[in-house]
């Protein structure tokens, strides 16, 4: 008796039965008219109603435990027979599933970097998973690794600004590659960086490459004990993944200080560097950050390229969250420094509103990416233009064509109308803070993230004159304050903002509200009832 | 005047302006009812008659060069007022981009690990991005991360069948990890290395670990001057990928023989870890093939799951493709010995037919995953549950979801229909192309893929009896024939067989042409439709 044949009793009920014939049909087309009927009204209401389907169906208003969500999602047996018809299992979805995920759409919900998308979108990840292209290579993309092309060197010039001459020469160009569709930011840092890493190690007698011959031998034949990442402490952990994944250690990903404005401090940047070089020690990059994951700050990018080209050290821009502000003609200007990276990371499914799962990545040298090419005998041979050649991820989807739609849809003018009112909207919400009682802006927005806390006022006095010792203590029960608010109002189901801790001066951390402002509905009055959530739950909590 | 805000001509023309009024329209809804109207009819088409349309609008009939293809894929600047509307965005995209892809769902395409899909997939896909959840983290997904642990270890359980008792303790525990999604199989075989290189290099005094220290700490602390992976001949080039990007070297990912089943040699790879063991290198892994990418074969998995369980060395499945053979009755025995796997990477958008992009990592110990944890203030936070804190990805769409929905619809007995007609069909085509005189079978297939070449009939009989420099010779030009064939074949827009490069003896290189047949309307009529074309081709090379 082989485990996982035996029917499990509720499919007997159900009397259905995987048959050849059942199978065919259900591959096709809906089964039956009941169906296609059932389908019609979910697909109906999610492409053409969205964001009535999103607020009507979807997100949790109540406080459920983790323990009672999880009851339902116990068995681990897959059956051996169709469980339950397709009609009935996109209802399940609809009706069970949907409740009890997170209304990422709503315009209260401004706690993380995922939002309401614009409706059209869905279309779009709906057509190119109906396409089925894989753009690892042409023979199963053909155009759509010709669109992943062209895009990307839009992108590209949109960060680079070489001119039309150099893209003319590169846009279509087989052997040569401005950047890489990537599904995610982080991965996106890992390439960035897997690629400095590969050009660091210059070829030496007996010595190939550090991706032939690996990092022992690579550090030998350089004479290197150590090498080093230097990053803001703002910078996001993905970096820290990446120094790891790539060999270099963790801890070898150095945070480097903040100024007062959250912003990587260069002097001790630079002092680092030369320490560093003095002791012999390799600096494989320094990673500028534009759009901090929990400030949403930008580091001086043209600062940090003097440096780096100073030193001759590879300079990453992780522009995740900031790099299509870009597209704004008014705050293109805060990321000024950032042409001059030679590597820079883009999130399609943060600020270009694209649907999960979706990160770029760019070269200023369309050459570099030549370091990591990777063939085999069946796809990507010596020679073709198969994109799949350079790049960390496989298989992949065209979500180029989705990209490349949006930008013709909305127009450099509709993204910045976006990424305008999200900024816009975080100064204001900022002057709304600092004029409440009880609540302590602790990071300034330059983009549209920023911090802030609860504090008492009673205690709001003696913060300023506090010693260490009291001081510490006095954070501490703020701290507590601040994290049962946060989760008070997240399990109300209302209305979600994030926390985190951030660093005042060496040492000392404090918890902070975080609220990420990337919703075109969510506006100044919504922020406003959050506030005003937020000082009835601090009203509940125990002195 | 900044670059990229000059109106570029066309979108003076069509009169659209991006403004807030508008922004918000197109973010809501189709901006007008002749607008819903183009949307309604192909989203109809796409999501109720899939096949009819990818048969109707998609794939190349015609021969069409890169050069040609490119020239209307130029313009590299992003247009600063929407460039077209909604509505004939997705028209051009079905008029002019979809006929320029690649019909991958054909019948007639059996070239690649790519094809039709069931069509509620490409509902589930659209339902997945509707919800638009982050599984990196609870606070963005809920009880999609609660779903995805359940799904993990439904597919854990089909692959290590632990037994109930395990699940129970398993299924829903916030602090350990039966596996992960991916984005693909490239991915999944990363992670799997990633994590069996952090479990090698135990904490020694001195030395926490790899990922906190870096390579060369670990190398050392551990007195050794070389690591090594080993795989077969057969193994998919995301290996040496992964040892190129983990620091071991590209080098270092040791080719071992296979015998005449394209099995890899047990016995050679058993004298290669002794004598690497003997000369202090570390052997980081084995990894077994479970469905090899160019002939569909699979390795001893029992005979490796020995001889690594003498040595004491972590074994990894490469089950990308193959994986899903569990499923079936008849032929989960083809992969016997996976379950003693100390990790498996499987695939969704191979067998499991989901749309691009999922692939799956697994760890037969709950805990192993432990060992690249990775935290961060603001998700992520030690003892939480977000499903990021242990993945190699970010951000993550609910892939989950899909597969959980299709193995509720199909049941594992729909889904073995797939694998065995797959299967069946592939003995039969092996039996057509023996009995047509110009055709050599080169590999038997054991799951759904084989590989053949032709042969003419003249030569037949001289490769039996040539000496190596004339078997040289004949083979040089039995390769560019079968070159020849397959590019026609290709061009001609009618079928698509892929080709790759066997190696048949030490030295001897063979191009083939390789057949993946993982389409349930691909059948026997329709293969000897295909060599018929490929024998009609044959016959236009000049001798």
């Amino acid at each position: 008796k082989i485990e996982g044949w035996t029917p499990m009793g509720n499919e007997q009920k159900s009397g259905l039965v995987a048959d050849w014939e059942r199978l065919e049909r259900i591959f096709i087309r809906p089964e039956d008219e009941e169906c296609r009927k059932t389908l019609v009204k979910y697909m109906e209401q999610i492409l053409f109603g969205l964001h009535d389907f999103l607020e009507n169906h979807v997100g949790v208003t109540e406080a459920i435990s983790l323990k009672e969500l999880t009851e339902n999602y116990q068995n681990t047996l897959i059956n051996p027979n169709p469980e339950k018809k397709l009609a009935d299992v996109i209802s399940d979805i609809i009706n069970q599933i949907a409740p009890r995920a997170v209304n990422v759409a709503s315009p209260y919900f401004v706690g993380h970097m995922t939002a309401a998308l614009p409706f059209f979108m869905v279309h779009l990840k709906a057509i190119v998973a109906a396409l089925n292209q894989n753009v690892i290579k042409l023979e199963t993309s053909k155009v759509l690794s010709v669109l992943e092309k062209q895009v990307l060197a839009k992108m590209h010039r949109l960060i680079f600004k070489k001119g039309e001459a150099f893209y003319s020469e590169y846009v279509q160009r087989a052997d040569t590659s401005l950047g890489s569709f990537t599904t995610g930011g982080t991965t996106a840092n890992i390439t960035a960086l897997w690629v400095a890493r590969s050009r660091f190690f210059t070829s030496v007698r007996g010595f190939a490459s550090v991706e032939d011959d690996g990092l022992l031998a690579a550090m030998e034949a350089h004479g290197l004990r150590r090498m080093v990442i230097l990053a803001s402490r703002r910078a996001h952990y993905s970096l820290k993944k990446s120094g790891g994944i790539l060999g270099i250690g963790r801890n070898n990903v150095i945070p480097v200080d903040v100024d007062g404005r959250q912003r990587v401090d260069v002097k001790e940047m630079a002092d680092l560097i030369k320490g560093f070089k003095k002791e012999g020690t390799g600096v494989l990059a320094v990673v500028g950050i534009a759009g901090a994951t929990e400030t949403g700050t930008v580091d001086p990018l043209d600062d940090l390229a003097d440096l780096c080209s100073e030193h001759g050290i590879h300079f990453h821009v992780d522009a995740a969250w900031g790099g299509p502000v870009l597209l704004s003609r008014k705050y293109a200007h805060l990321l000024k420094g950032i042409e001059r990276a030679d590597s820079v990371t883009m999130d399609g499914h943060k600020q270009l509103y694209m649907p999960m799962t979706c990160g770029m990545v760019y070269f200023r040298n369309p050459r570099a990416m030549d370091s990591i090419a990777c063939h085999s005998n069946y796809v990507n041979r010596q020679g073709s233009v198969d994109l799949g050649i350079k790049s960390l991820e496989g298989s992949r989807e065209a979500n180029s064509l989705i990209l490349d739609s949006a930008l013709k849809i909305m127009g450099r003018r509709g993204y910045a109308l976006m990424i305008d009112h999200g900024i816009d909207t975080a100064k204001g919400f900022a002057r709304e803070i600092q004029q409440r009682d009880m609540f302590q802006l602790i990071t300034e927005p330059v983009l549209n993230i920023l911090t802030y806390r609860m504090v008492p006022k009673n205690l709001q006095a003696k913060l300023k004159t506090a010693g260490p010792e009291e001081m510490r203590d006095l954070n501490d029960h703020i701290d507590s304050l601040n994290i049962h608010v946060q989760r008070c109002q997240r399990e109300a189901g209302k209305s979600f903002v994030s926390r985190t801790r951030i660093r005042m001066r060496p040492g000392e951390f404090v918890v902070v509200l975080r609220v990420v402002l990337m919703n075109i509905m969510t506006d100044l009055s919504v922020l406003k009832d959050i506030l005003d959530e937020q000082e009835a739950i601090f009203k509940t909590f125990p002195d």
